[in-house]
């Protein structure tokens, strides 16, 4: 019986990969992913067997994982940033309980995009936070919307992952009037592309000029609480404060 | 002049320090941080000047961080987990703006606990969630309890750091019941002491029962959504779902 690792790999360069993670990789003999993650760390693939694919094919993925598991390979299943925030470690063990599998599962967890996006603002989430996906592909965009506005109206700092894709453009454009009841126009806003790895792109901006920014699915855009502030360029959140 | 390194080394062990952390630390010739930290990483410091101290001196390591980057030493400050989340970079970023310091300061992320304690549970964060520290020292209570009812009313997954200490311990009791408001007392929780380090320990439980365990400063709390559950002794969160 085999085992199937799901990897967190960081960022994308090998300087963010934990030794854990290279480790996992390195003792699979089969090692599943998306495409863009498998070209991020060919360099020390070798000659094991890859099987990379397009995106959406999530579940294929982890289908294919366990199934070769049952025959007795160790395969690392592996994804950017940490599996267990927006990744693959949820998929794979809902596929396992599907098929009724006794295959092990192990999560590697990695640096995740927010913690990747607020190094390079500063320090943006030193305090109380809210990760939220925009993406409504699985879940309706109310629920979505609600939790924004309960977000905003907990001054909680706000880290949006999948802020925008290529058909998907408006929901950027309603979270931004959403934090606007309740924050000031001008609370810093970070928008951070490729953070941590090759072609980072930094801006800092506020909620009242954020959407003149460019966006995309490779985007983290993280706003501020009512205590962020701007300094040399570096956004900061106050580690504590009262009502 | 010199430079600042603020450096999470991910939950403890070496195998979830980064290549970046550890590159961080050899180019640094001063180390400093709360002693449990340096001991975490005494193996690799070699002849390093370390200078460790208690809790609760963190702005005094800060600025003396920045007065010997300023005498020309390229400086370590190490937290575990991330430094971005709960940790030293805003701190020192905001004792250099008060000594209108012109120092570098370079974060470099980690792990952070939650993502640690997630992969340890399972996959209970896919889906949004919101990080909440119970300590109140720097922060009204008012606030905090205002912070956990809304990500209770929007369904996030709930993330509890800092969750009780020997001197602290209604907090958590009062977290639970308001969490109890709006979810179902077979919800699910997982209580994780020392995630992915040394004296790993995990419980698997659920809302009405979380408190017959024991919580410590040590301790990351995970309370599920309404859609989470518990399979062969893991926690899933679906990564999506609709109203």
């Amino acid at each position: 019986m085999g085992k199937v690792f799901v990897i967190g790999i960081g960022p994308g360069g090998e300087d963010y990969m934990t030794p854990a993670a290279r480790e996992g990789i390195m003792s699979s003999d089969v090692i599943i992913g998306y495409k863009t993650y498998i070209d991020l760390i060919r360099p020390i693939l070798g000659d094991k067997r890859v099987i990379d694919s397009g995106m959406k094919r999530e579940i294929e993925r982890c289908s294919l994982a366990i199934d070769l598991a049952e025959e007795g390979h160790t395969v690392a299943l592996v994804s950017s940033g940490d599996p267990g925030i927006y990744g693959m470690a949820g998929a794979v063990l809902e596929v396992k309980g599907e098929k009724n599998s006794p295959i092990e599962i192990e999560v590697i967890p990695g640096v995740t995009a927010v913690s990747a996006a607020a190094a390079v603002l500063g320090a943006p989430l030193m305090h109380d936070f809210a990760v939220i996906s925009l993406s409504d592909l699985l879940t309706d965009w109310d629920v979505i919307k609600k939790r924004l506005q309960l977000g905003a109206e907990g001054d909680f700092v706000i880290a949006l992952y999948n802020p925008k894709s290529k058909g998907r453009v408006t929901q950027i454009e309603e979270a931004r009037d959403i934090m606007l009841q309740h924050r000031k126009k001008e609370t810093p806003v970070g928008i951070v592309r490729n953070a941590k790895r090759r072609g980072e792109e930094v801006i800092i901006t506020t909620l009242g000029e954020m959407l003149n920014h460019s966006i995309d699915m490779l985007t983290m855009v993280i706003i501020g609480n009512s205590n962020s502030f701007i300094q040399d360029g570096k956004i900061i959140t106050p580690r504590g404060y009262h009502l």
